[in-house]
Order: structure tokens, then sequence, then C-alpha cells
């Protein structure tokens, strides 16, 4: 006997009602968790793991580059420093971040039902982050713009399943390096109310950031409040620049959030292996956010990863294969038992086009990411070749993919209702659920509804089109930029952050750096 | 900072060498699991759930339809029988079960490197079975034939990742009804060494599946050694029907494998929740490996799953939304508590192309059945449209992710090598990894090479022609087909397979049920 499915009519209905469901006011402002986390080793690999990195912090040592300021701070912190190469006694991290770390910390949004909880048991879904490029079925690939920005702050801000803003959502390449900041991070304060990323390409540009958050949150507010999360990368191996140093010192010392992401193509910035990596990864993420606690003690840090393998024969980033997946539920780990909310990549992948292989990558990834414990979910959505595109249809697609984490994170179900003895007794043998009592009182809330997937019969599909799924989501986020709906926003506030634009871009005149 | 690939050069070399290892003789028998299991529940909540099926089964009963045999063994065995209605005293099903069934047992293959063993830390791979059409890019969406038939054996063949043959790989329709098990079980021992499926749509083609075997195998060793693993699915809720019964009879009075399959669209097929699923698929498995060992006790079987979930509002059936994986994460539990091997599904879709969905709702899948701890991995490769459909570029993405499974299974090295501190003292900060001698030494067997995807760069890709995964799956296959050799088999039991083919198709007319 054939285990297929049988013929069946109907879903147009359906397809209409999940549509809608993108675009409904009320949203969670994460995912609680109940489920366990997935993990992979036992304490004693982890322990011998956190060994070697406090042996990496002790003996090898960090480089902290271009940055005095940054080394005497480490100076007086405890570090052992010599030029540019910043050692710290064995445990002086761990211990500063347990110390003064928090777990978990409130990321304000200026619509407080969007204020989000980054660690613990919380999930936060967030857009991908950095694409120079954009991709569309009808254009292709093509430089990104401010336009291009906006379209997917707008589209973030209509996902049911995304929590958070994100960042540098693309880069608009046709703006001025050095003054788009102040477009993005309008664009993040004007088209959505969910929390958002600020600048980290210049300590200047954190510092803007901060002030146009308090034309908005109020100055008083921000002093105290963390209202956004920024990304601060480690240049791997080992290694820190100015350029993060600078910004990451700006958040701290205002209370603002930041990830401390080693950035790592495993084989070519770490170790070939999955415990040298983890182990790297582990004495940079504590090298960054020991650092943080030494420039303000209580600032919030997330540790971060970004793991990727490198093709040994070619040199190319790959995605979505098992030894990423390995490191990622090693880190997740070891954040935990560090006590900080732990980051990590959701739908990445090195496809060119939002096809199989990008799905079958992205998949792999946010279902590893989900179950290892990954508090604050960068790329979620939209990424695409590595990260150098953002794409529209990928983008709704991998909202799908998000709405569903929130399902699969809530487990199961064991009350009596859930149990569900009653429509067992009432059934019986040979006969369908369908029409059952127990059925009838569950049907709206069970199961998950994709607002793209067709599941519907061989001659239905045909009938409407033969699509695949990358031409339905270019139906789909066309759809949404139609019906999409400003939130309300004070117009003095937006009057006084388009004033501070105005005035500070006419202070300095444009560059490309 | 954004997070995207830099440019290099190369990859057509990997290129070559990967799909070189697609054929390679070499092949794992089954993945040895080094990994914990993912479990959901609490040990309270899946004792709930077993009491619950007890209770299913003791007052709500199982029907036996149409096999007053069956009835007579389940009468004798200590149930009790009103009609077809069969009901099993608390406790009885899970101690027969127990008492008997292995734990694990060896399938051997006419190759005894190709031997598997099923059950305990095993992972067995096996592609799709049972759909009626076939689809490729050249040909679209087509009825199945033998010809379709035996070259998905082949390619199960040569896949590195695939350790059995499977069974109805696809429907060959151009043959009758009652005749094609001759050519399809032919063709699993003509084309491939691998362990493979017996027929189980007549008790009479269950025998003719064991007769050919003993003509390969001898018919002393078949008395003793599992050589066929075949599919029983019930007909949920709660009945089994009398052609299965039959075909389970005939393999286990032969101590040949079964695997006990509840076969539901929940929400029509049992309750619209996952606990009141996994309750039902827990009574039905038991009853049916229950009988099993009424028939031949020590019979090996696998308690087998197969669930979807019905969309609400189409009546669908839908994959790769968490529904099915919450199902699939507690039944897997299930399973091992009763001590028995587990079959769920691998590569799922409802899509009806190879196409981003199918990839989403596959990956989605086969991460969850890899992560709960799926012992036989029924439909890893080839499944589209619910199981219409098999696809032939499907089939070799799947391959691809099949060979994933391998590495994901297999944990973190954290021996010395894998720990990797004289890699990092080595490099150190600001370097890079790639010349450094732990480099050098691991770097062959460092990193999954993926079959398929593309991680070079897009001026390469473009350079290549913009293939989509799907145009590049084309070709693999295409390649694969054309470098076929087939497992050398003894000239004289070739003959006499044909021998017994010819024979017994003489015998009675063509059928078309």
């Amino acid at each position: 006997m054939s285990e297929r499915q049988g013929r069946r009519g109907g879903g147009g209905r359906s397809g209409k009602r999940a549509a809608r469901q993108t675009t409904q006011t009320k949203q969670a402002a994460f995912i609680d968790r109940k489920i366990p986390y997935f993990e992979l080793l036992s304490d004693e690999a982890l322990e011998q793991i956190e060994y070697n990195a406090d042996t990496v912090l002790e003996e090898i040592g960090i480089d902290f580059r271009d940055d005095p300021e940054a080394l005497q701070i480490l100076k007086e912190g405890g570090a052992d420093v010599q030029g540019e190469r910043v050692r710290f006694p064995r445990g002086l991290c761990r211990s500063l971040i347990q110390q003064h770390a928090p777990s978990e910390f409130t990321q304000h949004a200026r619509n407080p039902e969007r204020s989000t909880v980054i660690g613990g048991k919380r999930t936060v879904l967030v857009p991908a982050y950095g694409p120079p490029f954009v991709r569309d079925l009808d254009q292709g690939r093509r430089y990104a713009s401010i336009e291009d920005f906006r379209n997917f702050v707008k589209l973030a801000y209509m996902s049911n399943g995304l929590h958070h803003s994100g960042g540098t959502v693309c880069e608009p390449v046709d703006l001025p390096v050095n003054k788009r900041h102040f477009d993005m991070v309008y664009s993040h304060l004007k088209y959505s109310d969910k929390p958002f990323m600020g600048s980290v390409t210049h300590p200047e540009r954190a510092q803007d950031t901060l002030e146009m958050a308090k034309l908005v949150f109020g100055e008083e507010f921000v002093k105290d409040n963390t209202v956004c999360t920024s990304l601060i990368n480690a240049n791997s191996p080992m290694t820190f620049d100015d350029t993060m140093l600078g910004s990451l010192k700006v958040y701290a010392r205002n209370m603002q959030a930041t990830v401390i992401s080693p950035f790592i193509l495993a084989g070519a910035m770490s170790p070939v292996t999955i415990a040298g990596t983890a182990t790297q990864i582990l004495a940079e993420a504590m090298a960054g956010m020991a650092f943080a606690q030494m420039v303000r003690p209580g600032a919030p840090v997330v540790f971060g990863t970004f793991a990727s393998a490198v093709s040994m024969q070619s040199g190319a980033p790959t995605f979505g294969v098992p030894e990423p997946s390995l490191v990622l539920y090693t880190a997740a780990n070891l954040a935990r038992r560090l006590g900080v909310p732990f980051r990590s990549g959701g739908g990445l992948c090195a496809s060119k086009l939002p096809d199989a292989q990008a799905a079958y990558e992205a998949a792999n990834t946010l279902q590893t990411a989900a179950l290892a414990g990954v508090n604050f979910m960068l790329h979620t959505a939209g990424w695409l070749e590595g990260g150098l595109v953002m794409s529209y249809e990928k983008f709704v697609m991998d909202m799908d993919q998000a709405n569903m984490m929130s399902v699969l994170l809530s487990g199961v179900d064991i009350s009596e209702n859930g149990l569900a003895m009653d429509a067992l007794r009432e059934v019986g043998p040979g006969q369908h659920f369908l029409g059952s009592a127990h059925t009838q009182a569950n049907f709206e809330n069970a199961f998950y509804r994709s607002i793209l997937a067709d599941s519907n019969s061989f001659e239905q599909w045909v009938e409407e089109g033969q699509m695949d799924a990358s031409q339905r989501a270019n139906k789909l986020w066309k759809k949404m930029l139609a019906e999409y709906e400003a939130p309300p926003l004070d117009p003095a506030i937006d009057e006084a952050l388009l004033d501070f634009v105005a005035r500070r871009k006419s202070e300095f005149p444009d560059r490309d750096y």
C-alpha cells in the first residue's frame, strides 16, 4: 500500500485566509520556548572546551587593534597587555561576565507591545543583515537601494513571525557610506514599531543612532533602558578592530546591547574541526563580552556566533551542511553555561536563487538554531548567496518558516484536551475525526497554516497556473507591500527625527567610506 | 559590518570530485549514531500517553477486518474478540512485544557488506515508497513505468547515503497489478545488492517475494534470517485489513521483518492534537506488533509512523510543518521506551515541483527524523507531491541530504586532534588556518562536500550557466545512470530468478487488482 495523498477540493479559501494572517496586527514580541534544548556534548566535553578557551585567552591572547583607549581599559580591567596583544588571566573573562552581564534583558520598542526580551527561554527572530545586493524575480540581482531597505523594514513589520526590525537589512548603496545610517535608522523608527539594531560602522554613527533613539524614546528613558541591540563582529581569528571596538564602547557606555560575534569561516578563520572552532568562538566571544563589562558593568551583551564551513577545495563558504550545525549546537550550550543570551543565524544559504538549494540550506540552519536554543536569531529571513543578496522572494519564504518556529517551540499540549481521549472514544475504529466534537472545538488553532506552501491537489495547482514557490512568494511580497500601513508615529517626533537627520547630514561632506 | 562571503576562485575540481564521490564503491551499511536523541516530553507525559494507548486497546479496541484466521490467532493470544473488534487486556501488547520482539535485527543483503542492522543506535536511509507517478525536468509528470523503477533502484544502489534499495520506489503502472511484484523484486535483486522490501499487496505476492529471495540467499538461510523488511500499514484509525494482515502473516511466519505503520493524516484519521495522535499511533503500532508476535514469537517488527497534518481548511495533507515533527519526536521516544526499532519518513513534502517548498518541507522532516532517532528512514529520497510522485531531480537532492546525515549523527570529535589546540597555538590572532599543519593533516575529511550545492562565486555561477538546483540535479542523475554498472550476480541465480518469474507469470491471467 502506498503512502500518498488523496484528492480533495477546496484550498482557495485557505490561501486567502493565510494571506490575511501575515498582516494581522496581533503579534507576539518573542517566542516563549516550551521544549528542551538539544544538547550534543557531555559536561566533561564542554568543560574541556571551556578550559581550552581559557588557555587561548591566557596563553595565546586576543589582538585589540588601533584602539589605545581599549587597551587601557583592558589593562585596568586586569588583562596582560603587550602591544596590542591582550592576554586574560584564567577565569577573568568568565567571572566578569557572570558577575555583571545580565542573563536576559528587555529591548524596548517604540510600541511597548513589541518590546522584546532577549535571553532565557525566549527566541527573537530577526531579518537578515548586511547584503549589498537585492534580488527579485522581476528585476534579478542588483545593488540595494534605500527603497529596498524601506521595503524590507515594511515586510518585517508586517510579518507575524519576525519579532525585530533588524539592522542593515540591506546596504542602501545609493546613499553615501558615511550618511546612510541616518536613513537606515530613520526607516526602522518610521516604518516599523518593532525593536531595531543600530549602526556599527563608526563610533559617531553609533552615537547618531542613540541620538535618534532619544528623540523617540526620550533622553531619560534611553539612559537606563536598552532600545537597540547592535552587531559587533570579531575579526576572527582572535582579533577586534577599532571600528567595532569604538561602536561597542558607545553602546555599552549607554547601556545599549551589543552582540559580540566571532565571524568564522571554519577552516580559514578557525581550525578545521568542530571542537577547535567552538573553542575559538568561546574565547573570542568571552573576550569581547568581558571587555564590554569593563567598559560598563551590567551592559547587556549577547554571545554571538556566525559559523560557516569553508570548502577545502574551492575556499567557498558553505551553509546548511552538518559541520556548522554541530558548531552551533555546541556554542549554544557554551553560552547557556556562561549564562548569557545567545545569537546565531537562521536562514543561511549559499544559493544564488530562492530555489531548492536555498531552502535545504536555510531549513537545515533554522531547525538547528531553533533546537540549539538561539535567543537572537539574526538572518532569519531573506538571506541568499552567502549574505551578499537580500531576496524578496526568500524573505517571505523564510517568514513562513519563522511563523512555524513558534509552533515547534511550543511543544506538545498534554492537557486533557491535548490528550484527546474523548475524541478517540467518540470516533473509534474505521471512522474519521473531521466531524467529531473535539475536532470542531479545536480546528481553528489546530495545525500551522502555511502562507506560501501549495498543498492542494495537482489538478488545482495546474488550474492555478503551476506556480513554483518563488512565483507564489513574488505575489505575496507585492501584495504585502501594497497593503502596508505605517504604524502611528507622533508627527512632532517624526519632524524632530527629520530635522536631526537634515542637520547632521549638512555638517560634513559625503564620503564613500 | 556585513556577514557575507568573499570572492574566491576554483570550485570546478570540487564539483568533479564530488560527482565521483556519489558512485564510489565503499559505502557504509548504516549510520552508527554518536549523538543523543532529541526528546521533547517528560517521563510523566510519556507514561500518560502509554497509559492512554493501553486504554484505547482495552476499551475501544482495534478492528481486524476480513481475516478469520487473524481473529483466531488474536483470541488464542489472549485478546477479547467480539466480531472483528479486538480488545487487548491492559499491558498484553507491551509484554508480548517486550518479551519476544528483537530490539534490533540484521537485514541481510545479497552482498554481505551491505547487510544492515535495524534498531538501536543505527539509522538506515531508504528511498521513497509508493508513488504512481514520476517527474523529471525533461518530460514533466507522467505515470511511472518499470523502466523508472529500475532507474531508481540503480540510483539508490549508487548512492553513498542510502543504505537500502527500498520497496515500491515507484509503481510500475505499465505492468499488470497482480504481476508487477515479480519485476519489482527482480529489479531489486538484479540491479542492486542492497537490502530491499517485499511485496505486501497480497499474501501470495509476499510468498513470491520469499521464493525469489530463497533463490538468491538459499532456502536454509532464509528460514532463520531476515532478508526483507516490508511495510504493513494500518488503516487508521484503529483498523487493519485482510491484505495487510495476510502479508504480515506470511512474513512473520518466515522470520521476515515487518514495519507496522499507522498511516495518519492527523485531524482526519486521528485526533487533531499531537498527544492524541501519538496515543493512537502507539495503540495501533502495538496492536500490529503484538499480533506479529502471536503469529511467530521473535519475528522482527519495526514501530512505524507516518504522520501528516491535514489542513483544516482544504483537507489537504501538509508536510514539513511543526505538528508532524512534534508527533515524530514523541513517537520515536515511545518506540525507544518499548524497545523496538522505529520507522518514520525522511524527505516528505507536498510540493508539486523540486523547488523551495519541496526543500523546506523535506529538510524540516529529515532533520526532525534524524534527531528524533528514526532507525528505518523510509521516503528519504525522491518523494514529491504528498507521495504521488517520485522525482528524479529531488531524488538526487535528497541523496545529498542523506549523505549529510552520517556527518551530523557522528557528532563532535573531542580527541586531541578534534580539539585542535595545536592549530590555535600555531596560527594565532589575525592569521589564517588554511596553510597550517593541522588543516593540512585534516582537510581531506574536513567538512561535507555537497554533490549538488553551488557555493561558488556569483560570477562563476553565471559563467557556468546560472543553473538552479533542479537543473544541476537533472545533470547529476543522468550522469549517474550513464555511469551505472550492475553489481555482480551469479548467472545461474539470475537464470533461476528469471525462470521463476516466467513460470509464475504464466500460471494466472493478468489482472488490474
